[in-house]
């Protein structure tokens, strides 16, 4: 295959969108030929790329003709619409979306993790969930020491992992409510500022909501743990960007403090972050716009011999999305992985 | 005793001092006599009382002579300065601070857990934690039914936990964010503001901080279970008023939600607040002026056969503070505690 590509942006303005162009920018992405798509609402704008003005074009079947990689983030039904046209005309999609993670015929990839499981895929391969990106990527090098038998986690969700009109309505809201007027919740299900509530995904009938149960699935399947026990309660805070996690973990054996601040200041994709002295931790003002997910506060649990407690933050834009989808296009590259041969991936 | 009482706000002007003025009035308290006290800063301000106007008196020794209950809410330094003095004098003592918490001969109550432990107080009786109280509160129902063997818990802490200052410098701090300003972190080490971090009280050897601690051994007091397994993540979130928690509870043997729901719905101090399918539960904004502890999401742990995730939001001022204190002093009245003669406890 040629050493540069032909790259097109499935949801070119939105905000993971905008932050793939800015990727593909800043991490010199070889690239042939840029094309941005979107739905017709969005066609005709223009977007920067390397000092060159881009035209958005509405996306249509023939747009993917002469396209290898397209780096899809316009939602999941914008993701299943297109995946068949654009795996039959040869590219290869890296989803952002929820839609196929969970097939089996779609490797679901954290190249710190598993870039290995994207060798095999047929067209497609999907980019997990912002949150449980965040806690994989910070769990993962402990996990390879020594087996994590459960996960207790509880999120802190900035308001942008619901998009750029929440991150609006939030100042918005704030805004009113210091003036004394009642906040107006519209893309959000209630007010998010000076407030907070459980992720507003759909229950499951085990009363866990999606974006819990993505959390749950996702890092068995990335981890390649199918039986890995996990629980998790995700909360919408009114934060701007960057999601926050406590994580507690229980370990066949104990693990020490510090081997496992040891491994993660040595891991890839994670930054060890904590000042004792000062009492300070990773925050979502400190991990916005930052690649690694930040990691601190590693403390034995108290609770248990073989616990361990951690704190993470990180952008869930950046990580959560744009960087890792980015990483997955760099690995296949890199690996010759991206196939221009027709797969006959049905889905 | 008699049936009326003459009682002393010890911190008059506080945050918790105002809402112990306003639920001696709402709840009728048999008051004799009223008496404010504060620091000789905020002596001479005057409070509202039952349409009355009374004067706040700067502390000092005799203040105490014709007092029988004083409810302490100046922090731990005044409250140990006074201690002694207000023993002495004869009187009881209803303390908020964490001075005499885990002192062996200071009872440490919530009235709807242990309310017997006040019998044999020795004139001070200490009120817990805010964020422990509102643990100990939603969770002591289902420990009644089948011992609770471990608590993982993560906390969304509100700004008002660290004091009505850090109340003004978070909405400060929004509108200097919100016009695109730098946010000036003075109260509190942070800016808090579209912000958070791990709960910025001094940290113990073990890596967890105080107020941490505070849940595991306040709780562990309590509840009379010196053993019972406890690890606690504590964290501020940018919420103006009321403390949400995420709660993971493992027992000894499965706990059925259908039973948990049950029991939170007609045990005290608690309000179950669910409704499955508008996926709403209990949020700061709902408990902010609340009595009772709001619990919901009451969910089989899928993680561990005998596990429930809980969601509590409670007011921390109001059942994490003040309320539990003026309870107390009810339960005093009630049951004729509230002794007066002389208590020969050193502190």
């Amino acid at each position: 295959m040629s050493k540069s590509v032909n790259v097109a942006i499935l949801g070119a303005t939105g905000a993971v969108g905008t932050e793939l162009l800015e990727l593909l920018e800043s991490r010199n992405f070889p690239l042939n030929n840029l094309k941005l798509l979107a739905s017709p609402r969005s066609a005709g704008t223009t977007l920067k790329f390397k000092g060159e003005t881009i035209k958005v074009e509405a996306v249509e079947a023939k747009a993917f003709d002469d396209v290898d990689l397209v780096l899809a983030s316009a939602g999941g039904s914008t993701s299943k619409a297109w995946a068949q046209t654009i795996v039959d005309s040869g590219a290869v999609m890296v989803d952002n979306s929820s839609a196929f993670r969970m097939n089996s015929d779609v490797p679901l990839i954290v190249p710190e993790i598993n870039p290995e499981a994207a060798a095999h895929h047929q067209g497609i391969i999907a980019n997990p969930n912002c949150t449980t990106i965040l806690m994989a990527v910070a769990i993962y090098p402990l996990h390879q020491v020594q087996p994590i038998e459960r996960i207790v986690v509880a999120t802190y969700q900035s308001a942008s992992g619901a998009g750029a009109r929440a991150m609006e309505e939030v100042k918005i809201q704030s805004q009113a409510i210091l003036k004394g007027e009642e906040p107006k919740p519209e893309v959000l299900p209630y007010p998010l500022a000076f407030n907070l509530f459980p992720h507003n995904s759909p229950l499951t009938d085990e009363g866990y909501c999606e974006e819990e149960m993505k959390m749950v699935n996702e890092t068995r399947k990335i981890f390649n743990t199918p039986h890995l026990k996990i629980t998790a309660t995700c909360v919408r805070v009114p934060v701007l960007r960057a999601h926050s996690e406590a994580i507690n973990l229980e370990f066949k054996n104990p693990f020490s403090v510090a081997e496992a601040r040891e491994i993660i200041a040595k891991s890839p994709g994670v930054e060890l972050l904590e000042d004792w002295q000062k009492n300070y931790f990773p925050m979502p003002m400190d991990a916005s716009g930052k690649d690694d997910v930040l990691v601190g506060r590693i403390r034995q649990d108290i609770s248990h011999t073989n616990g361990l407690e951690l704190w993470v933050c990180g952008d869930q834009i950046r990580k959560g999305a744009a960087l890792n989808a980015v990483q997955i296009a760099e690995l296949l590259m890199e690996k010759s992985w991206l196939n221009t041969a027709k797969s006959s991936l049905k889905v």
